[in-house]
């Protein structure tokens, strides 16, 4: 299995394919890095061009699960409707080329990767690179990020198959706009 | 010349195809509606949906300019997001489609249409159905809206033309990504 794991940005957007092992530290990176657009170009050139990018990646990874930051309000209102934007194209793009969305909150995505919540970045880039058997942290820290989101999926995944089971639901904090 | 307004919203898009005319009492609706999905259905599904709606509408009305609101902060912050993730949709398939993507604030659209950047939804509901020579205001409101976003590009549009013609630029606040 596939996961793709997409830290939404205009500037930078991150991505990571992760492909499942037998347990989370036998995960490999197959496609890790990032998708920038022009600073100085127009917005809806930035948006579409990172929308044709972003459509490529599915087209070249077929991910199964494609696992997205879930983004919340920020102090910078201009960031904060980008990465929306951002957001927004590649979740209709995984929709559109049938992979299952999920979306995890960065405390999520720290405290399956680094065990802790309050991890920061530094710990969360180290911690990737150990787990995928990486020789360095990947850089930037948007394409580490991706690859924490993939790999929170895979830590949470084994659960949540337990849980539908014996006939329950997974936490409703764990996912949203899954695809069934 | 045809000028598409979209009011972006993922319960509801507001869209209006405007033909122009020899001046703006002139102009004429040729489509006008609302895109509307799921509020049940999840996330990455509504935004896929969505985009698929609006890749449509620009194949069917081929606009040669989309006019999409510029979106601010909002007090409710889910519906910032939405809304933001909506815009970020129109404008990458507006650029794609080949259209020149332009953006007003609800002031500069109030302020064109019913000549005062305050008025309310239904003065301006009642300039668009005057404009427009309609029976009626459109209902819902974002598609009065949308006809309202084309309409204040129509009103700007003539003086644009003048300044570039003099050597000069547009003036920066009344449009952003404009693609040339």
């Amino acid at each position: 299995m596939f996961v793709l794991g997409i830290d939404p940005g205009l500037s930078r957007c991150g991505y990571a394919c992760i492909e499942a092992g037998a347990r989370a530290a036998r995960a490999q990176a197959r496609a890790i890095g990032v998708i920038r657009t022009q600073s100085t170009a127009p917005l809806p050139e930035r948006l579409a061009d990172l929308q044709a990018e972003l459509r490529a990646l599915m087209v070249e990874t077929r991910p199964t699960v494609v696992s997205v930051e879930r983004v919340f309000f920020q102090v910078n209102v201009r960031t904060a409707m980008a990465v929306g934007q951002a957001s927004g194209l590649a979740m209709a793009e995984a929709h559109a080329a049938g992979a299952e969305v999920v979306q995890y909150t960065p405390t999520q995505v720290k405290q399956a990767v680094a065990g802790d919540g309050r991890a920061d970045k530094d710990q969360v880039g180290r911690m990737v690179a150990t787990l995928l058997g990486l020789a360095a942290v990947p850089r930037p820290a948007d394409a580490a990020d991706a690859a924490a989101l993939a790999l929170c999926h895979l830590a949470h995944a084994p659960m949540q198959r337990v849980v539908r089971t014996v006939g329950s639901r997974g936490g409703p904090t764990v996912r949203s706009g899954v695809r069934r």
